[in-house]
């Protein structure tokens, strides 16, 4: 199977990603085949050990896997559409980042081909490929995944979601939204505190701390979701709000931006609005669950 | 000192957290005086060995330490307006919730009145407090925190803050939108997640992995804020602003609620309009800092 360093792997598209990625195929090993549309992007790669292949058909045709990373989708599909290479049995990983529905359009299409296909986001910088830090997310038939995941293991932490080809851009960008969130909330209490004279380095290990100490609710808060019952145990909505009014009174009255701490109050008052004010946090799920009405 | 247990608090004010908060000082041995304007709150208190004050002065010269906690500060000045015990030397420690302003004005009364004062906030509800989950931050004189501290120890996890009485509210609302922003990113997550039959529970491990790395660069980052400089050493804003345009599109074409997107990318946008594109994430520190001009 898959599991030595000498099982061959090909990188199409060799943009900045791309070529850490085939950077560390080569590092882990891997006799390592790379085709850009811009020849000239391969050379660095070369010198390191990989094959430059002629045309995109050698590339597709140098092994059983192939991993593709371009701009977006559209790039995959000018580029992969022009081909009519025979891709039976061949595995497909498509990095590229999308959305769910490009994730789910593009397995139909590899299907057609008679392509095996796994769809992928990649949560990490180039400079951090080929490390732990960098968590890769794939989703598709677990079969394909385990498969590879060998090969695989030389690009980072790769994780398989499940068998829905939409699963890994899903977890992309929820999980970003999570980072946005993070650095947001510490911007918001960083710009807070400046107005005190406090520096952004003594107020980072306080931020850190209730991130942390957030983030361990979580588990137990999703039970409440997936029962739909929501008592309020700890704190019920209405008590939050009037909490979330000084935020919004203390961000005015020092001059500090009040976006975040309105949208925050916003979300809470339209559930209390739709009789939920007893109730505890997680209840706002309904109304991230649907489109704002006003 | 005030490091026995036997050194003797007075409470102002019996609701909810009053009641926790001596029912604390009780467990831990303190001889406890209460005072709450609804004098029938008082009797769980006495029943568990608290003395209760007949007037509010006699609760107020019964020790050396008054801990007020009451609805909010129009209430504060209300009642202690209405006394004029002498307060020369006698510490009040004012953990009623508020802003920072408030807390500086009580600050000021308090120095009129002779009083020591320290400004505090309770992050935390009525059930933890005696227990190390209980954070208290207090802010004003480093000494008389000091001074007082071996009886705070008994509400909880203690921290002084610094000299500037505004702190413990500032700190306060600033932990408080990291926590809704931190659970509304979770929210916003779950609720992308379960259009593809992914559950809560399912989800919910995933959050707190990213909430929990992401918090651990928030001391790094912060040392791009207090030096100013903002150099894209992992990655440039122009690029995140991609990304967030993705969270969006799938947000809308997903049914599930884009406000928060929306509002992460708006800040983006605001600041690679200013010509900061090619910076990294903290410079946004500058558009947190200012009321939107739009
Ligand atoms: N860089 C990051 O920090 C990062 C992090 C996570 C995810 N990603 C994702 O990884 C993917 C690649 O990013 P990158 O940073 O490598 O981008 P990049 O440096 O701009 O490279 C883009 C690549 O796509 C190729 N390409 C674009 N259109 C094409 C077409 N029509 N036909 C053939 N090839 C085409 C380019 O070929 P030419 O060289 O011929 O132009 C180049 O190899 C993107 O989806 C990105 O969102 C990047
Ligand atoms: N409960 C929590 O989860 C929580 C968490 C963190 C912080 N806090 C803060 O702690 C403070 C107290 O909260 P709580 O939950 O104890 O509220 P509460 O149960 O509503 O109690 C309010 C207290 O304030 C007294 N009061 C109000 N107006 C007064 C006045 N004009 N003169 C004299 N006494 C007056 C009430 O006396 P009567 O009994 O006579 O009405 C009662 O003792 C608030 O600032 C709250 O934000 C609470």
């Amino acid at each position: 199977m898959n599991n030595k360093p000498d099982t061959p792997v090909t990188v199409v598209g060799l943009g900045l990603m791309g070529q850490a990625l085939a950077g560390a195929f080569l590092k882990a090993g891997h006799p390592t085949t790379v085709w850009n549309r811009t020849a000239a992007k391969a050379s660095q790669l070369v010198a390191e050990g990989a094959r430059s292949a002629p045309t995109l058909d050698d590339a597709l045709a140098a092994g059983p896997l192939t991993i593709v990373c371009l701009t977006d989708y559209q790039a995959v599909h000018e580029l992969l559409d022009g081909s009519d290479i025979q891709l039976d049995g061949r595995t497909l990983i498509n990095l590229t980042s999308g959305d769910s529905a490009q994730a789910r359009e593009t397995a139909d299409w590899a299907r057609r081909r008679g392509a095996r296909y796994l769809d992928g986001a990649i949560m990490a910088v180039p400079q951090a490929i080929g490390t732990a830090e960098a968590v890769i997310l794939h989703s598709g038939p677990q079969s394909d995944f385990e498969a590879h995941k060998p090969t695989l293991d030389a690009l980072g932490t790769v994780t398989h979601l499940g068998a829905d080809h939409g699963l890994a851009s899903l977890y992309d960008v929820a999980g970003l939204a999570m980072m946005w969130s993070v650095l947001n909330a510490w911007l918001q209490g960083t710009a807070l505190l400046r107005t005190a004279g406090v520096d952004a380095a003594t107020y980072a290990p306080f931020a850190r701390q209730i991130a942390t100490g957030v983030a361990q609710w979580l588990p137990g808060y999703a039970e409440q979701i997936d029962s739909g019952s929501f008592p309020a145990e700890v704190s019920a909505l209405e008590t939050d709000a009037r909490a979330m009014a000084h935020l919004i009174e203390e961000s005015e009255a020092l001059g500090v931006n009040a976006e975040l701490p309105r949208l925050i109050k916003k979300m809470a008052d339209r559930s209390i609005a739709a009789g939920h004010g007893a109730e505890q946090y997680p209840v706002l799920i309904e109304e991230f669950s649907r489109p704002a009405a006003d």
